[in-house]
């Protein structure tokens, strides 16, 4: 008999949101489910470690295949302590969310949901992140279930590329108007930031980051142009970040001394 | 006359760290240096952003051609400040660093200094980040000051590719023993961690996290290659996480509804 499959669930929402609980019962049909998930909201950590301060973790739950452990660390801790501390082997998958709020484009960058994954392909661990486009609290994630279920069995199938992880975004409408699935590249965009300037009551200045994300990307093969079109989004992340093409113009700074 | 660049600074380590007060002092040599920078040490914190947070600005000195703010946030909380709130008009160069330690390979996702210089590619300004492979606070930058001298020379002169920032590492030798200058990639390499228990006054368990840098690649062309060789190495770096090379064979997964 095939052993059944170790799951690892985390996301940057913190352990209670609603998205990870979304995420947690559609693991549990495909698995045994640990979760390491943030005991605090943690959207906006990017790949962020800790390391000058403690890290903790809290059992939260232990029910018959599931485990869930609250961490007071970022995401991307919470994947590493997953690994090198909880768990007595690699898990064979990592699922990142459901985040509350979209991960497409350059957002991949200051996502926790989708480093949490990042950092999972760096380990050689088959990786998703999945964000539904709703911020609320209370946002409705039955069509989310619906296409989590379809992208797990698809990676526990086919398998992920090596050294990749998805970043798979949820138009927010209902299930029936879900256009399909598109395997896409991240649009090329970018935040026009805002700084909110506010008055604490000694009368000094703070701010507030507020932002207009801007699309200038035409292409039909974009994450942003398959959600506007309700299709889910489904780009593979890689985290080479050298700029390969790059390197030939640049070489008439080499120097040697 | 032409007009003087406008030089951007930050950092991760603090404004009022080694590293930086020396980036500082050359910047000085090629423009109007406007420094935004943690007022605290932000290592580790990746491309994070505080969304759930307030965020403060302090102005620290202001002397003809350097005025210096510190700020309460992460280094890309800095850049963005910097540049929505703070200047008049977008910088002509931003520099990062000298960060206090190495930022090659797979760190580049980790560092704050770096995810700083990332942030001012996609706003599209010629952005380097500048590490000393030395940890220690009292680190000595003499040869990192002329390593960074010559690169800011050759950003200004010839540019930085668009949409491109570059990673410069510098070895921890005295500069008789500094080899050159390589532009490279970013080696294939991982982390090892490990955490390490401890037991707190209440006698609960927390854990502060160490690691080992393990490289498995044996490219002549990478940062790790160059460093190992006393070469300053210089990754140009984009922000394009789509491993487009996988698209093709995932495309199967693509379902019209």
């Amino acid at each position: 008999m095939k052993k059944k499959p170790l799951i690892l669930v985390t996301n940057d929402d913190g352990i209670t949101a609603g998205g990870i609980r979304n995420l947690i019962d559609v693991a549990s049909e495909f698995g045994d489910v640990w979760v390491v998930a943030p005991d605090s909201p943690q959207s906006g950590m990017g790949h962020a470690i800790t390391i000058h301060n403690i890290l903790r973790l809290q059992e939260v739950k232990d029910v018959p295949g599931i485990t869930e452990i609250s961490c007071s660390g970022t995401p991307v801790d919470c994947v590493k302590l997953a690994i090198y501390r909880v768990l007595k082997r690699k898990p064979d998958l990592l699922l990142s969310g459901i985040n509350h709020g979209a991960n497409y484009s350059i957002n991949v960058l200051y996502s926790g949901t989708m480093s949490a994954a990042v950092e999972g392909a760096m380990e050689g661990i088959p990786s998703i992140g999945f964000s539904l486009l709703d911020h609320s609290l209370n946002a409705d994630f039955s069509a989310s279930r619906e296409v989590a279920r379809r992208i797990i069995g698809n990676a526990l199938t086919d398998g992920i590329p090596k050294h990749t992880c998805l970043n798979v975004n949820i138009p927010n409408v209902p299930e029936n108007e879900l256009k399909g699935v598109r395997i896409c590249r991240q649009a090329r965009a970018s935040w026009e930031d805002d700084f909110q300037p506010r008055k604490d009551p000694s009368g000094k200045i703070y701010y507030w980051i507020t932002g207009k994300f801007v699309n200038r990307d035409q292409g039909e093969d974009t994450d942003v142009w398959a959600l506007e079109n309700n299709y889910v989004s489904v780009v593979p992340v890689q985290y080479d970040l050298t700029s390969h093409r790059d390197i030939p113009a640049l070489t008439k700074w080499n120097y040697e001394a």
